[in-house]
Parts: C-alpha cells; structure tokens; sequence
C-alpha cells in the first residue's frame, strides 16, 4: 500500500502535483521575465480570488501572522481606536497586534464558544465610540466559526470604520465578496483555500484602505512590513518591469501563480459551491457518528474546516489512531477547550474521495478506542450528501 | 542542446537537487514527527554553520530584510544610539531599519566606492559616544566589498557595542567566525551561500544580544519580528516538541535542513577554502579579460561575489548577450555606479564548472558586443588557478 496519509488539517493542506512540481523546479532569477510575468499575473488573479477589482494585492514572505501584521502596522497609528469582532482564538491574536501599534482595542466578543457576536452588539458598540478600523475573523481556525462579514462590515461601513476581513482560513473556499461586501482589507496565508506550501502573506487592500495608509501622519513603525517599500515593487511586477527591494520567494511566486490560476479556471462560484458541498457532506457524516461540533448552528459553520467535539468517553488519543488509518487531522486550538475536539480542514484541492478517506479513518479511529457506532454510518451519511 | 540557463546572480544561485527535491516534495503538517526532527536538526546545524555554539536560531519566513528587521526591531529602543558601518547599499538600508526604532544613527562612510572604511576611523566613532550596537554588512552586495569584521568586532566589543553582522551575502560562504569574532548577532537569508530557495530570514543571536532584549524597558514596537513569539517555538522545535504559533514554511524548512547537512558535511573550513579557491579563479579569469573590479584591492574583496567593470566601451548590453551564450549574470545595484559595473555571484554549491561555464559565456558576450580581447584569455587564467 502506498505509505503517504492524507493532510486533512486546517493547512497545510493538500496540494495539487501541479503546485508541487513549481517549488521544485529550478529557482530562476527573480528579475528574468518569466518570473516577472508570472508574479504579475499572479497580483491579477489575486484581484480576481479576493473579488475584488479595485482593490492593491501584496504578496510578501511571511506568515498569515504578517498579514495580519501587514494590516495594523500600516492602517494604525497610536491613539486610534480599533473594534475587533472576537470569535476565538485568531480574534484575540489581532487585537494583541493592533494593541502592538498603539490602537485602544475593544473587543465585542462571542456569547459563548462557538457563537459570533449579534450584530446588534457590535452596532451598539460602533455606536458609542468613532472606530478608525474594525476587525472581523472570518473564519476562526480554532472554532470553525464563520462570521457573518457581510452583516458585520455593512456596520462597520455605516458607522465609518475601515473593514477588516483576517481571511487566512477562508479566502479562495468560504464565500468572500470583497468588494461587494464593503471590506476595504482582506488578508491570507499561502497555505490554507489558496493551495500553496506555507510562506506567503497575502493581502488584498481596497482604495479606502491605502487612503488612510496615504494619510497616515506618522511612519509606520514596522519596517518589513510597512507597504511604502512594498507598493512600487508589487505596481512594477504588475506592469512587468523590473525591480528590486527584497529577494521575493520565486517558488513560492510561481507555485502561487499555478495554483491561483487552477482557481480562477474552476470559477469562483464553483469553489464556493464545491466548498458548501463537501462540508455538507463531511458535516452529515459526522453527526451520524453521533459527534457535535463546536460552531453552534450551521448558519455559523465554516466550509473549509470541520470541528467535532470528542464524543463521551474519547479523547485527542483518538487522533493516532485515525492516523494510524491514514488520515492527519489537527487537535483543538482554543485554550479554554482544546482537550475536548478536533479539528478537520477541507479546503482548496479537496476532492469527494478526501471526504471519504477521511471519515473512514475516523470511523476507523473511533472504533479503535472503542467508541460504539454503526460502523459505516459515517460514510453512508455523507455519501448520501455527495450524491 | 539543454536549455535551462546557469543561474551566476548573487542569489538566488544554483541549489543542489537535493534541496529542490524537498522543495517539491509533497507538503506534511507542520506539527509531525519528520518535520519537528528536520526543523529542530535545522536549528542545531545553524549554529555549526555560523560557528556560534552558544547561539540562539531564529528561522523566520520572511527576505533578508525581515533578518535585519528583527535585528533592529529587537535590540533597539528609542534613544539607543547606533553606529553604522558602510560599505554600499545595504549599510544605508541598515541604517534606515535602525532609524525606523528611534536609533540615534552615526554613520562611518567608506573613504570611496568599493573601499571599507578604515579601522581608525571606526575607532574614533566609538570613542565619540556611547553606542549600544554596531552594524557591519560582512559582504555588501552591491559593491562585493568584504569588510573586515574581526577588525571591527574587536573594537566594537572594545567600547562595549553589541556587534550586528549582516552576513547576507556571506554566511555559509565567506569565512564568518561568529563566536570568534566576538559577534553578537549574524543574520542571513536562506537564497544565498546557504543554498535554499528565497523566503526564510535567517538570525542567529548570541548571548550578550538576547540578553540585551531580555533587558528591554519597551515592547518591541513590531509583532511579527518580536522574539517573544519565536523564541518559544524555536525551543521546542530544538527539543522536539510539537508547538505552535504561525505556521512555519514547511517546504523550506525541509530545503534548509537538506543543505545545512550538506554545509556540514562538506566542513565549515573546507567550504571557506573552496570559495576562496573558486574566487581567485574566476577573478584572475576577469582580470586576464581586461576588467578592473569595484573594491579597490583584493583584500577588501569578497569571495562569494565579484563586482567587474565594464570595459570601456562595453555597457549593460552585454548582459544580454553572456545570458544568450547560457549564463545569467546580475546589474549593477549602488546607485551611484549603476551603470557602469555587473555583479558575479558564485557561492554555495558552485564548482569549478560553473566557473568556467561563466567566464567562457562572458567571453562570448565580450566578443558579441564588439570588444577587442585575447579569446581564451579568461579561461586559461582561470583554469591556471583552478590547478
């Protein structure tokens, strides 16, 4: 039997031989023309991923955590007050990162774990004070929370607040209109729905984003990440020319035009589709195991990630034996309840066969430990969803 | 004929196949065992490789850029002053990063273009005023200058500066003895003598600098360059623990670790005296051909690199031409010479082949462009010292 188990975590994800074959080919130089142009073209279809026409791609060698970074360096300045809609663990990273600038943070937090705030108490909260900038996380990898972003950045528009949108597990899976929606900055990281190996921070800011960049009165006290270095570097490699600031990642840049291209082949709406399909399948599969999840409806459910919790009597040793099976899911994330579920990420390449292959390794898994179901009830569920 | 172009730029250069293989293999979680092993073997190998054993490694996705970023951003508070010593292009840039953190900057120039600034007047710099930190580019990219660090590290530790050393275009190449020497902290990007495709920053920061940041009355005013983050992970990953903060660039990772073993193998000593080797050849080769190069004497020349002049009467164009004749050579970078130069790199896993691969494919392109020289010339000076 082939060796090599399915990477079905929350990113790295799987990627497609395609993607694989541009981080090996030979590393060519970062000014020869076909890296230009392919790092060109990949700014434009950026636009087209993100939705967003209008809107000054950066493609930089960093994390999804410089992104987020990318985005409060350059967009805060000391005294600026900052609303970040807090629905876990990647809600409380941005407001430590905006604190990090100098902003007074406020936090609308979730009811409970697994709930996003209601729009009435973040209108409320964008009501008692003048916000240069809110946050919204819309997918929250440590709770599979999908934020309601077009209900929240329609506030967020209204009571003048720049629109924030951390899209690291979203962007390219879960539904996300940028522009249409009002979100003035989007943000990713390579790895997740866009399909690329971990290394690239991608962000997608819209015209009134770097206008409040333009009107900053002070330097923006990051150096790496402040986009006056950035911007000429990404406008010329869009307009292929030349340029040189820092070495960009060429694989990655190539790896990420491949894959960016795949996406834009297969329609944006088809991979919102394709996303909203295979999690309903994946998602009746593992009610049928008799699992909840953490997200507390489904209208709060991401589609690019699935997070049962334990049932009763089974815990995280369940994980090595769904390996053992074949297939590597991630752990909890949330501090105040790693212990109690797991994490399953769908995302980008994903295909039928993976929903299949992964619900038979937890099948497999449950049973190990001695978890006591209908064995193929998790598959039969599913099935029934992928038609 | 094969097409593929030999890639002679001061980074990216030529990676081995076995680098590009981990490259392309297919991406694992950043959390299993084969990877924790690899990265933490990484970071072991780090410390070999800058002869630093007393070193803390920091392995970041990031450019070069990030590596001097972290440099600043870390060991710098506002008010610190800062003394620079610059040999070209990126001593301004250090010079600038440090400013960004409130840095007091004083700057010792070299006394022209291509020349390092001499010992003396270093001294009396230090003697001046009460510097926190020094910064010295070990090899500046844009001149080929190599600047001697153990003579300025010396009195840098003399006047009690932390002593800062972007080996950029020098770690894994020319002979950097960081422990030794009495430097602080290197820091270099994976894309040059370390033979690894662009997007890590690399650091590695001895005692005296982490204790200087441990001492810190501010907070790190930038979030993704803060080792508070890192420091945790870079730990766990050297004690082979599973942790977790941004995901870390796996592919690259693996690249890295692939050339570190190699570096180790082939011998820090050996590996500096190859470069030394394959430098003479290739610069006696220059010189036979009738060039004169930017630093102005072969002791302040780097071996990793080499910074020609263009005959006279020979421009740019000739670039286009050796790159028709198979080989990809870089422009000039220090704006005040732009024009008037071209830039060798050769450092990493280049051999003797390459070397001449070079010279007969600058030849060629000397020839092309109308430039009257002895045909051959280059070559048999070349081979006379290759032996």
């Amino acid at each position: 039997m082939k060796d090599r188990k399915l990477l079905m975590i929350p990113g790295p994800i799987e990627f497609t031989p395609e993607v694989m074959r541009a981080m090996g080919m030979p590393t060519g130089s970062h000014v020869a023309p076909n890296f230009i142009d392919a790092f060109g073209q990949a700014l434009e279809r950026l636009r087209q991923v993100f939705l967003c026409p209008s809107g000054q791609p950066f493609v930089v060698a960093g994390s999804g955590s410089l992104a987020m970074d990318m985005a409060a360096a350059n967009l805060i300045e000391p005294g600026d007050k900052a609303l970040v809609v807090n629905t876990g663990y990647f809600g409380d990273r941005f407001a430590a990162i905006l604190a990090r600038y100098g902003a007074e943070v406020t936090e609308v937090l979730a009811p409970s774990i697994g709930d996003e705030p209601p729009l009435e108490a973040v209108e409320a909260a964008l009501e008692a004070d003048q916000f240069k900038l809110m946050t919204i996380t819309h997918v929250d990898t440590s709770t599979a929370v999908c934020a309601d972003v077009p209900g929240y950045a329609a506030l967020g528009r209204r009571y003048g607040a720049l629109v924030v949108v951390d899209g690291v597990c979203s962007v390219a899976g879960e539904e996300l209109r940028q522009e249409e929606w009002g979100v003035d900055l989007a943000l990713t990281a390579s790895q997740k729905a866009v399909g690329v190996p971990p290394g690239l921070a991608l962000v997608v800011a819209g015209p009134r984003a770097m206008e409040a960049w333009r009107q900053r009165t002070s330097p923006v006290p990051n150096y790496y990440a402040d986009w006056t270095q950035w911007l000429p570097i990404m406008e010329a490699y869009e307009e292929r020319r030349p340029s040189y600031y820092g070495t960009p990642p060429v694989n990655l840049i190539w790896a990420l035009n491949v894959s960016l291209g795949q996406i834009v082949k297969e329609g944006m709406e088809a991979r919102f589709r394709r996303h909203r399909w295979l999690s309903d399948a994946l998602k009746a599969g593992i009610g049928a195991l008799g699992m909840s999840q953490v997200p507390v409806s489904s209208e709060t459910t991401a589609t690019t990630i699935t997070a049962p919790y334990y049932p009763d009597g089974v815990d995280a040793s369940v994980l090595q034996a769904i390996n053992q099976a074949g297939v590597i899911l991630a752990g909890g994330l949330h501090p105040e309840i790693k212990t109690r579920y797991f994490r399953i990420g769908h995302m980008g390449a994903v295909t039928p066969s993976d929903i299949l292959a992964t619900l038979g390794a937890i099948e497999h898994g449950l049973a190990h430990v001695g978890y006591e179901f209908e064995f193929g009830a998790g598959l039969a569920a599913a099935q029934e969803v992928l038609g």
